[in-house]
């Protein structure tokens, strides 16, 4: 019953009701890199379909029947001559009418192939958009959909969120200083439940109703990049959801993986690197689901591998995409994702994108990236990793007890080992996220602890990246609640408080929130915290200090994590602090006549500028 | 007083009591691959004298006068065509009478050129020469060294171990499996406290006389060759003695590295590798001390370097040294320590050396391995290294609680990031050493515990080393009393007991005595535990898996880390399995009739020999 309504939902996008019910991608372009487009054709009953196309510079090269008659797959040549139109698709058999289905070549639009990326020039503002603002009550619940629960109460249900909430409040994200939104994945998922986190979808080619659709993600994305705030569209190679219309009804037998009964991966990232491991490890890690409901998708088949990447090239070309964040990127298979990031670049040489790599230890994520320095057997095309490394290192700097291989010197051995990456300042440092701990919680809900964090978070090498409401003091913990995806107060017409608002705050919350504002906007206008040099010193008896230099400027960060002030003489630091006798505090706008010795309190972190 | 004493001792060693004390190397070889020596002069202000040699197939290329005019450096070229002999060397100065050295160039032993060097075939077996048995009692105490403590009560004065004690006691070597020897490094330590380590050395070709000096050295070797028994010389690069000659009456300013005020090494590898290290760092890391009585030696001196690498190609030539073990090997200055072993390699191209990197992370410890996958900027030319991670792998999984990444899986996390080595089966595995706890003490003198590590160290990927003792079940901490260096219980004439014989040792040490004779010995029969390649499962609840295997056989093992016992169902490790049906516990000879099931008891590890 439940399938019956999905599909019946579904339909809303078909391109027709009669024997062919869909072609994706929805449309493509004139004037693309890459002059091949494979097709999707779904319908009912096409195997015996002889299918011609008549359109100057288009050309069928090649129609695949494939195990299941319901699809036929088009490959597609469309020259660099050929022009903007629509095209007849015709599906001929004897003794039966043609079928005829228009199709949409479009032109580029030049403005949307202005992508910059996301570079350590951005922070990035990651939200659940469920949980963020309800900007559209209308859309909360969708008829026919499979998930109809609809309760803020629950961790587990929907809670109304959607894009236009987004749009509404992008005042309050600029004015905190944010240059790209991160959302948790928007593709309709119409799976029966917990479907508001967005990670198992169900269409390729359509933002979820419930989130306003297509138009509500356009509408969004260009009001951001009128503000120039970029979008980080998030991912997902591995799996689709089981109700996902190619999981249904398969177009062959090895559209995923299969296995004799239900085998879940072993979340071992060890096995791509281990030079003795285990094949059936192996194959458990890469081909094993990611959970009953996520279907692990055969990066083998090559219809499953076009499909895949074009529709992320869809995306980019119709929405302005700026970037993407890539999913549960090590239990995907790496050739195919390596495959993938060169079509990608291939086609937009400035895109940029980076890998959820919540691995263990700092070899196993560097080796996920590109041009790394330690896996050489491999071209990843992968820029960047979500530094799991550098969270767990900040959070032991944090809450740890200084010791030779504890405390703060983990954050600085974490950074020594930047030697295995090609480039560490594409990766994405974090405090944060929605599958872990709160911060200000994981901290103890102790302020200073929750600022030296964030002083940590901008000024370190890196793209950082905040957690929708760490800014505002949102707490709790990931388990076994699910509490850290707790609606942003202000977000929904009833709330009593409006957070987003000044006034809404409390003092404490407009305390932190200031303090993140001027964080990010003193390392928005400064150059030196983007992609100036580092330079860091061994830390000693709790303290630990590094700099951020170019040509122009240098700022000095002094992490004191021991649970009383200290005096730092700064003789140590000299090669950091070069001719400067002054020294500005960011935060407080105070200036140190002297350098010779500085104060920093308790489990707190300085930031300052030096002045020559 | 002390100093004047030490030189008079010295002096025992000089060519000559006249105005040239000595010359260094003591003696050289024709035939060699580098044609070229530096010739170390050292006497009486011989700053002016005009050094002549005419010898053929001899030529004097260059003469230097230093600093300090005590010494003259003369560069000779020797011809393939010269012959071994004496030639004499001129040391001429206006209105004085010459000076005539003999200086002795042989012919090179061919039997002592047949270096294997020590490889993943071998079984290392270290001795603290001070502390496994005194051969010689009238070498216990040297009339005119520095150090005249003779008391075996106290860790720290010396015991009158020697090497003629080693010589003697290889019976029990050689029964037990042991195919090499590594001693502490045996040259002078003519230092006045705790000499009996060796690390601090004051002579660089000379063996200490309370060891038995340069003829015992050359018997053991000889005894231990012709059994079959290798030697491995343990070297120090980074620094000598404060009463090595060259330290209290330098050639020139920089020939140590020089501070201010004492400045000790900081002992972080970080610096070396970190992309933001500080340069101070990095200067007190590779410059500052080891410790006070260890004078940094300059690396960067080209006389320095010739000194110390032409001494060490001298033993290997002398002796017919078989390897070196490089002490404190990341606080060298690493472009030297790649020099060395270059010309270590033409020279001889299949010894075998490997550094200590007593360094924590396995990317740290891989960086200073030759042609490694993450240190692509520089060819360090080190093969091998002592294996630290893998010894706090195998103490976490014996120890550890299972979990996640706790347990037993930081053994496996451990090799499965072996991708990073070019060849990791020369890296060194332990489980004791003389600068650390004694392996049973670790591990709570849980006999079971004390098996299973000993069942790991021969049958992982490796070249298995043994602390002297830990096979009678000696045991002790590190700190703070030193006890890991106690003496072998008989080997001095007075001991109570000598456990070097069966009837000496009790019923659990004659257990234990047996237990690594049996894995010794089945190792050094079976290529398959040599350099068999290695295949290891994912650990599931405290149980680890892993195989060694060949074209002619497979070896399996299960370690069970939990502290009951356990059935495993051997479906999961097919891929190891492959077609047999039996297996024969290697330890106790029993067979097991069928391998569908497999019973390991609490805390242990069962090896199997695979039978088709």
């Amino acid at each position: 019953m439940r399938i019956l309504i999905a599909i019946a939902f579904i339909c809303i996008h078909c391109l027709s009701f009669g024997q062919v019910k869909r072609i994706e991608p929805l449309h493509w372009w004139v004037g693309m890199n890459n002059p091949k487009v494979q097709l999707l054709v779904y319908g009912n009953n096409l195997k015996n379909k002889t299918v011609s196309i008549a359109y100057p510079g288009v050309s069928l090269v090649k129609q695949s029947a494939v195990d299941n008659a319901n699809y036929l797959f088009l490959d597609l040549e469309i020259a660099p001559t050929a022009k903007a139109g629509s095209l007849k698709i015709i599906f001929s058999e004897a003794g039966k009418k043609d079928l005829v289905q228009r199709y949409d070549l479009k032109a580029r639009d030049a403005s949307k192939r202005k992508l910059q990326g996301v570079t350590s020039a951005d922070f990035i503002y990651l939200i659940m958009p469920d949980r963020f603002a309800n900007g559209d009550p209308s859309n909360d619940r969708i008829a026919g959909m499979a998930d109809q629960s609809l309760n803020r109460d629950s961790m587990y249900y929907r809670h109304g969120g959607d894009l236009q909430g987004i749009t509404q409040q992008l005042d309050y994200l600029q004015e905190l200083g944010v240059t790209a939104l991160w959302l948790n994945p928007v593709l309709t998922n119409d799976q029966p439940v917990t479907s508001y986190h967005g990670y198992a979808n169900t269409e390729s080619y359509f933002v979820d109703p419930r989130l306003g659709g297509n138009e509500a993600y356009r509408a969004l994305i260009e009001a951001c990049h009128q503000r120039g705030i970029k979008m980080v569209q998030d991912l997902v190679h591995n799996h689709f959801g089981t109700e996902h219309f190619t999981v249904k009804d398969m177009p062959m037998k090895d559209w995923v993986h299969q296995w004799d009964s239900f085998t879940k991966t072993n979340y071992r990232e060890q096995v791509h690197m281990d030079p003795y491991a285990a094949k059936a490890d192996l194959d458990i890690m890469r081909n094993g689901w990611f959970d009953r409901h996520m279907p692990d998708m055969n990066q083998h088949n090559p219809y499953v591998k076009n499909y895949i990447t074009q529709s992320h090239i869809w995306w980019i070309e119709e929405m302005g995409i700026d970037g993407f964040r890539l999913d549960t990127y090590a239990y995907n298979d790496l050739d195919f994702m390596a495959e993938w990031g060169k079509a990608i670049e291939a086609e937009y040489p400035k895109m940029t994108y980076f890998g959820e790599t919540w691995v263990h230890g700092m070899p196993n994520q560097a080796y996920f990236t590109q041009g790394n320095k330690i896996n050489q057997q491999r071209e990843t095309h992968l820029q960047g990793v979500t530094d799991f490394q550098a969270y767990w290192a900040i959070i032991e700097a944090l809450n740890g007890k200084f010791g030779w291989m504890d405390g703060v010197v983990r954050l600085y051995n974490t950074f020594a080992s930047d030697f295995m990456y090609e480039d560490a300042y594409n990766n994405v440092v974090f405090l944060d996220n929605h599958d872990i701990s709160r911060f200000l919680s994981v901290v103890g809900e102790d302020i200073n602890k929750y600022k030296s964090g964030l002083a940590w978070l901008f000024t370190t090498r890196g793209i950082p990246q905040l957690y929708y409401g760490t800014e505002i003091l949102m707490k709790n913990f990931a388990s076994p609640d699910g509490l850290v995806r707790e609606d942003f107060p202000g977000g929904w017409a009833k709330d009593k408080v409006n957070k987003f608002t000044a006034a809404g705050r409390s003092e404490k919350e407009n305390e932190a929130f200031t303090y993140v504002k001027t964080l990010a906007n003193y390392r928005k206008q400064n150059p030196v915290l983007q992609d100036g040099k580092m330079l860091q010193f061994i830390p000693e008896d709790g303290i630990y200090v590094y700099f951020r230099y170019n040509d122009q400027k240098r700022v000095m960060v002094i992490m004191n994590s021991k649970n009383e002030a200290v005096k730092i003489d700064s003789k140590r630091y000299q090669e950091g602090i070069g001719t400067a006798s002054k020294a500005r505090n960011i935060i407080s706008g105070e200036t140190l006549a002297t350098l010779q010795t500085i104060e920093v309190p308790a489990s707190s972190t300085y930031i300052f500028e030096l002045i020559p």
